[in-house]
């Protein structure tokens, strides 16, 4: 819940000294971006809290809207994987939980905000809209496959996304107390059981 | 969808004279709140949008902070009512309806965005748990209605208002198109079946 963004990618995608680097510099970025907005942080703040060379940063993404495309989408990937283990109930319980994780930290509530302002730029609204989608589409693609399956009726994936991420967004960005797993499993269950029983 | 604030409120509260000016400048100044922020609207454009004389305002509130405060409270009142006409599943549809509407005006949006920015003061900070609170107690007094007609298990309130509110919100602030009725209903059956095969 306390981890931040450059910490999470760093753990979570192993690779070269090179990919370490970028991943390093795209958290940095997506840290300042959420700090000072997207037009606020300069190149060698990104350096520095990335540790790195400021060279390393204008070498890899001499076109700053680049960088700043390519950090959000990093950051929004991370918090939408969605797994397929096999079971529906736990990847749909982890999704909920590793999403809210990522909401609650400056970075995703920044986003969030962006998200639904309407006062940013084309440019800026195109990339929120695409870290969006990757929500959207982890969870359609766990969706029909469940489907599939047969461990759920036809349903809308979208509006099941809906269903199962709205109350986790409304409970983190204004709850009255940190959104636990135990919420997770909350909704999920009657997010199944009703989609179960009505059968859409 | 597009009514603005003032007419909604004036349609809504018969009464004499007095009430109506009263009404038409807490509209005004819900209106400009929306548009220029918290700190923003001068007094004279309140009696100017109210099409009331100055001193109207001055006289009524001569306290700015607690013109905003009511104005905000109003507003949010008439958003979130919540009618008890003995079927559940409309009173709920109806709701989420008029709230729907509600956070799709200028108003409505830009009071989510301070619900959610963190940035601003203790005072409207309160003022807008104020509003959230209205809403979670229109839906918590509904539910326990219910629970105790045995129409629902027994089951919380609050977590009831998150779920059915949270999908909606997605949708409004975020969703590729208006919300509907229809919408509403989906979100509404799936939920009640969903806390009744539960049991929560």
């Amino acid at each position: 819940m306390t981890k931040g963004p450059a910490e999470r990618s760093v753990v979570r995608r192993p690779g070269g000294r090179a990919a370490r680097v970028r991943a390093r510099i795209l958290a940095a970025t997506t840290e300042l971006v959420a700090r000072d907005g997207i037009a606020g942080f300069r190149y060698e703040e990104v350096a520095e809290l990335a540790g790195v060379h400021k060279t390393s940063v204008y070498r890899n993404w001499p076109d700053r809207a680049t960088l700043v495309k390519e950090a959000l989408l990093r950051f929004g990937e991370d918090m939408a994987s969605l797994a397929e283990t096999g079971e529906l109930r736990r990847d749909l319980v982890d999704f909920l939980v590793a999403l809210a994780d990522g909401l609650a930290t400056p970075t995703g509530r920044a986003l969030a905000l962006v998200a639904q302002s309407g006062h940013e730029s084309a440019e800026v609204r195109r990339t929120v809209d695409a870290i969006l989608a990757h929500r959207v589409v982890a969870v359609q693609r766990r969706v029909d496959r469940a489907v599939e399956q047969g461990e759920l009726p036809p349903v809308d994936g979208y509006f099941f996304g809906e269903l199962l991420c709205g109350p986790m967004y409304l409970h983190v960005l204004r709850g009255p107390r940190p959104f636990t797993r135990e919420d997770a499993e909350r909704i999920t269950d009657v997010v199944l059981a009703g989609v179960r029983a009505t059968g859409r």
